[in-house]
């Protein structure tokens, strides 16, 4: 659970700073100041420093952060230092895509398994993870204690995904379903439409 | 090219607009208040009334706004009138779901090939579109006017890739890499951090 008093918009920048300082290896110094940071991931100093400020205490006038206790706080507030689970439901490309990402681990966040109703992928493997009957959704998340839903099934299924999710016990539901999906109170829900991204960088050109 | 006036928040939630304007059926009424879409989309009426009076001056009280109307003025904010293609590098899992992903049509954009260094893909087929080598990325691009590049190969390699479809004449480019990418002034960049989305999606929870 984080800081509730931690703006959305600087929680939304944590993966940012944090994906930056993992990409550090050992050899490099043990400080970094903000505006290094700053310039590596491409915003303004000024900003940098206030969000750092926000979930660090540990910024000292010109010597900066150490980068190690800097990784801890973000991922403290951020709360990726636990492992939270997460299944797929629709183990199409864009499930099996996601199943096999390994970028998730960086914070912490476990894909276990994927659900789907095609009979020719129930009890197959992607990455090393089962894909199972949709049927068992219910009983697998309850057991497995899964808090995470990811929804990449066809626009016409998400809102019965998402209920069977939330039936669930899942409390996060991240679909890529480009419709509008209703969740009751107590649920985070995050939307992505990937093809209106497309489209609104296009609308550029 | 869009209307330069209208704020980039509001071009961000059109494509919201458009696809549910697109989901409703012949048989729907010919016209459509701003109340409505608000409730469909789960926006505040205020803010849709306002998004749409910038991009539309179709809207009449009481009435609201022809449909047909209201599609084709965003439709030509967001400039998806003409069909505008895209490239992807790198075919892995994430290049062909994304490829083989019929959203984007919605907004006239065409995913006409996708590019890689491995041989085993090469010279292959995802959805009827053809996957070809890297090496030929160059001229394609050119002799087929494309105008998107679509990243999807791993971080180490993102830099090159952009650095290679700018020189292509690309000048938008979609980056799934999770790492800062540079790009010369006049070229239009977004980048997904997709875990660094669920990351924080779960960081609630």
């Amino acid at each position: 659970m984080i800081d509730k008093n931690i703006p959305k918009s600087v929680v939304a920048r944590l993966p940012l700073y944090l994906h930056y300082l993992k990409t550090l290896n050992h050899g490099s110094s043990a400080t970094i100041s903000s505006a290094t940071i700053a310039k590596a991931v491409g915003l303004g100093e000024v900003q940098v420093r206030k969000d750092l400020a926000m979930v660090s205490g540990g910024g000292k006038p010109k010597v900066g952060y150490y980068r190690k206790e800097l990784v801890a706080d973000v991922m403290e507030v951020l709360d990726c230092k636990r492992v939270k689970k997460a299944v797929i439901v629709g183990a199409g490309r864009l499930g099996t895509a996601l199943l096999s990402y390994e970028g998730f681990g960086e914070y912490n966040l476990d894909i276990v398994a994927a659900f789907d109703v095609d009979e020719s992928k129930i009890g197959g493997e992607c990455h090393g993870k089962k894909i199972m009957a949709l049927s068992e959704l219910n009983s697998y998340c309850k057991e497995n204690e899964v808090g995470i839903g990811i929804i990449t099934v066809r626009e016409r299924d998400a809102q019965t995904v998402c209920d069977m999710l939330i039936d669930s016990g899942v409390t996060a539901v991240w679909s890529f379903a480009p419709v509008k999906l209703e969740v009751p109170n107590g649920i985070y829900l995050k939307e992505e439409n990937l093809a209106g991204n497309l489209a609104v960088l296009a609308s550029n050109i």
